[in-house]
């Protein structure tokens, strides 16, 4: 048997394979936990099943517990599973028995799905924040530079007049749609799962009204086997609203490496925004919107763990879930540094001035040209041999002035309208 | 040149290979190609580009079609490549030059977009009717079988006691959940994109408010590059959005089949729901909650579809694009098809009487015995140590008549509270 | 009861359900399911179950319809579940009661196995066969066009010299790899199930290795449990492997997009493989290569669609495995499809010549300047300073008559090393 | 701007974003940029770049270093941004100015390409054993375990007979079509793409066969753009690989996971692999099981972030590969767990002596039965109307000595032929 070669004994092999890396991922949820059990306690008192007495020991010891949490001085040992157990520890250790009568009337399952869903629903809500910050960044940027035109493509071929102001402002408008979602699945994390216990409930006559006020959760998850069964499914909502957005800012930075390549030259940044390169002094890499978009692109693959996890598993809890927190909760950290630098960096753009005079552009008014005519009264078909006669002599020459009037064209971008949509989180 | 084996001339596989199945697929979205279009007509004569009698000429036309199309007989002949050129020849047909003015500031992708949201819009709204159908038979099965236990299983192992009323209503509540993330889909698809164009706007002055009041959308999409950009975004967020649906259809379809396997015989239903085998005259197989399961986890597939066609395109209109269509409105029209078998079969389900004192069952109701010593004023260790000898002695009596009392649990299953959370449409 | 109301019984609502759109897919399966079971009858003669005239007849019967299925007078009418059906209907209408005889020993299972594998392992043939045309056709591109020389990129930025040579010959040896992967699961299905009966063999003393012979086999699965738990794990394969091939098309046809677009304008094609547009004169779309990739992204998406079907179903078969058919055969049938397109589109490309003195590629040839130096014996600092200050004072003159000599570069393309790579079937 | 709030600069956290965790995942392969470091010097000295005593100085410190990383003792500060670059400091620290002179006719793109391809060539080579060892585990239980009658399922309804023998066996037979992936993969990986440079080659006359035959690689990827194109496309090969062994052991797990249940009670295993509950002292939970299972699972999707990280990006390097590192990495080391674990655990599984008598199983024999008396020659269908009538009236004896004869059915495993069948590395 291979396994002891390492120094290993089974055992211990089979502990760390069970384990896993949770002690390093419940730092996460840590706060949670004691937050939630926090209010566990203060119900448990309100039924009688503790005293007015342990219920002030149990506040003081998770108050402390909270401060060591704020204060990084907390640490989950080697010789603890996770972060519940822990805590538990800390407590039995600080205030003796009654540490132990706090897991009266739950279950680690309640433990762990209790915490995830309060980490879920705080930083969807700072997630929404700081999209929103994004979303004005961008607004600005497009106000900025409502003026100048850049050539529009449609099947990456020289198409139409665009402009920056389009360009900022069309991203912008795309993260209201992943506010949508974001708000629908803030809904979904904001039932307190409190009281399901290992998934059937609990024969105490527990007050999970009570926990649901404590916690500011907006509702219950009142069925007991529901809220086992939102393992998988939440994570699984949750990943394809954070890939929604990711979507969004992938998408973007497609743009921004392509808009910096010296072939299109229409944006750059700074020296620190960009990478150089050891043996080639020209290089300007832009390493950091590759990586935007390849963090935002694996975040839109996690939609598969998620489901590839949890499918075709009967009702009740399986050990299964456990690992749905791993990526979940790397997922939320990655997607608030992604806004955080995005939203910087996107502040530092240099928008090219583009020489829309330049032979393969020659094109792009032939439409607004065209359209000139019909508008004066021209048949279509006349109109389009007239340009395109222009065309083939070398005597065309677009209207560079041409006003698009419309809402949410070049010249009239309804910026404020688009403000006003942005949905209240 | 292996192409021409066939009889085929390249040019013949060439067209073949770009127009796909088109024809097919677009019969879904006909009708709302001649919604728009006449929303896109009204339009054009208010801002003066065709005459009041040029419309009346368009509106006939349309309504004819729109009829052709509700009574079956609108066909798409081989000789047009989609529904869209099929429409604008029958209105040139009709009506001669006016069928043509019809397309001025619009382009294909413009209608494609917003017949693809329109037909979108009302599906979803269909579909949030059925499941709400669907929430309503689960709740009134929990409220029929609510005095009938059954085992409730963690790791698959024999738990905590459970009962039907708590599982029907499970999936009851997590409905709710997807209809929270169906509605925020509903809202990214409503949003009138109409006026994009090509991607960049028109140099028309049209008036995309009257359009979008017409076609009776909430909003616009302002930004013409955000419409655009919306394709393949949309897709995703539906696809994610069916799939949660599916997500909970597909657990429970595992639940019933496993819980008509004779290891279990927890239910059964008539004859008529279930297939029979030419050699096992025993055998009741449950194909159709089996294809629940497999079409249902087919959709959640669908997400990866969706972003694996759109990643990493940059800014504009892409030909790729055009094969989302199928996919999307095929699990649209699984999905009505899935919720009314579904609600349709689950009616006819036989709950089976479970004998709770068969032996495999026999410490289901420990942890009940457990807490009713510790609500009595024992200690938790002192409680588990005298049924745990009586678990040993084998003189344990499981207490079967013991209340759960808290929101949510097996004798206060909430089913008032949950229909009131169910949110509206 | 909504069902009723398109006047269909929801009796026929839940066959329809059932039956889904089988008729049609499984023509694709109809000549493998012919002789499958003939290789059935020629072992049931052998084994005593039937007469050498039963046999006779039978083969007779098979034989009608095998022409029936080539010349395509073949039909499964909507009275049949699916094509296993219409041929057992067929070969007792023609020859009565031995019709019936043929599927003693066999299941509807096996059937569908069986005929899936033989369709799966030809079609997998066939697609080899298409990637060497592919393959062949690409090398030669490279051997044609190995003197023009085309700017490398890296982060999208333009980095150091690259040649149509280099850039044809990449995705060349990159089909190698996908051979590899074509070549492993054409072993994985090469591998005779029949006899597996519903999943747990036959009390029958059958012969498999005779009907492994007769349908030409490399071996058997022999294990009659691992034959339907090859449902779906097959299917997976294939995905993956077809994915793989696809994979390095989409890229490829990424590229063509790009190097089509006006600021690159590296290659172009004939009109006739572009697509126009009726209101702008200058556009050449590249639609045929967009839907290569397109396509290919889709397929790319399968495999996780084959195992979401599959996924945690414990052993046994299940119908859920039915519907791995639909889009696994589409996609066999699609990649056919986009062999023959894109290696017939390939041939007509248009290399473009490219100004490498244009003032963007001007840094392309820096660092074969500071190798040249240093290979003359200056140190690499010193030589980067030398031609960094001519970078600098705008003397520096690159050297676009530098060879490379190494294996696999500009100017040693070693095509013929490549082309020897290449693996057997 | 939020940036700063937790003390941290914005250079900071941009340097955070793109180093990511490369330090800690490049442990992994620190041993293998050594030995391509080793083999690059070697090639340096024989195209006399560097000097025979350069190369001396060179593999005194490279040898050190591996020395260091075989003890332990190495370690990548947090001032090196990755392996690669602490390893040159480490030789420019020790040997001076030639510790730069190695990097000389490479680039850094190379350095991780080389080192990623020696880590999983090697690491595929150790999970092939890994399986073996596991395929003769299963091989073993079917002989001991073959005369043990195990319920067969259909539809999860009780179906046939089949056997521990043919369970275990069916699972060893699966990794046969697991290690045809496997063999692929490697030989996909087993191309030496040293000398690719940043991806276009070297000007310097650099001798690639060289560092493939120290290296040990098979063949080269002599095109030096497709080296570069192979990032994504082999961990997407690699990801479907381990993804299908997994596949064969997720499902495995299923099994056992469902088969412990006391609805099934097939197997068991001792206290030490199953994990107790601190309420329920019924309770023998499958952790271990369900942590395959889902690690597993998990595996699976990681081709869906293989391809969507990569996909639709352009030919040549982009910063977005650096991104594939983590998870594939992961994956493996996870594989490598997984089989020792199962080959572990499986190893202690206790056969249950299933009464194959009870009720529920009554009807596992019916079709043996009809198909004796066929054999015996009467008609199927009097055959099926006799055993019908014995089953409806009581009389019904099941033939529990029915011995089944053909290869790969219950008493006739051939285990010989599937492990004869087991292909070579």
């Amino acid at each position: 048997m291979k396994l002891w070669d390492k120094g290993f004994s089974i055992d211990q092999q089979i502990e760390k394979f069970t384990v896993g890396n949770d002690r390093e991922i419940d730092m996460h949820i840590a706060k949670y936990d004691v937050q939630a059990s926090l209010a566990h306690a203060i119900m448990l008192e309100s039924i009688g099943i503790i005293s007015a007495d342990e219920l002030k020991d149990l506040k003081r010891g998770l108050n402390e517990l909270a401060a060591d949490i704020e204060n990084g001085t907390f640490v989950i040992e080697a010789s603890f599973e996770d972060v519940h157990s822990k805590i538990e520890w800390e407590l039995t250790n600080k205030l003796g028995e009654v540490g132990k009568k706090i897991h009266t009337a739950r279950s680690r399952n309640d433990q762990v799905l209790v915490a995830l869903q309060l980490y879920y629903k705080e930083n969807l809500s700072v997630i929404n924040d700081k999209t929103k910050t994004l979303f004005d960044t961008l607004l600005g940027l497009a106000e900025t530079h409502k003026q100048s035109l850049l050539p529009g493509y449609t099947h990456l071929q020289v198409a139409m007049p665009s402009s920056f102001g389009l360009w900022f402002s069309a991203y912008a408008e795309l993260l209201i749609d992943d506010v949508y979602m974001l708000n629908a699945v803030s809904k979904v994390v904001d039932q307190n799962p409190l009281g399901s216990a290992a998934g059937y409930g609990s024969s105490f006559p527990i007050d999970r009204e009570l926990t649901t006020k404590e916690l500011k959760f907006a509702t219950l998850k009142y069925n007991v086997v529901a809220a086992q069964l939102g393992r998988g499914k939440s994570e699984r909502s949750i990943a394809s609203a954070l890939g929604g957005l990711c979507n969004t800012m992938s998408r973007f930075a497609m743009d921004v490496c392509l808009y910096m390549s010296q072939n299109f030259n229409f944006i750059t940044f700074p020296d620190e925004l960009t990478t150089g390169s050891s043996i080639m002094p020209h290089k300007k890499n832009p390493d950091v919107f590759e990586l935007i978009r390849g963090k935002c692109n694996k975040i839109q693959a996690l939609h598969t763990e998620m489901v590839m996890i949890t499918n075709n598993l009967p009702t009740g809890y399986h050990r299964d879930f456990q690992l749905l927190k791993e990526n979940i909760i790397n997922a939320f950290e990655d997607v608030k540094d992604i806004l955080d630098i995005f939203n910087y960096s996107i502040q530092q753009v240099i928008v090219k001035d583009i020489d829309l005079n330049d032979e393969k552009y020659q094109y792009l008014f032939t439409v607004d040209s065209i359209n000139n005519l019909v508008v004066e009264g021209m048949s279509f078909r006349e109109a389009y041999q007239k340009i395109g006669g222009q065309v083939q002599e070398g005597t065309y020459k677009p209207d560079l002035g041409k006003q698009h009037s419309h809402v949410g064209s070049i010249h009239n971008l309804s910026l404020d309208k688009i403000a006003e949509k942005y949905p209240k989180q």
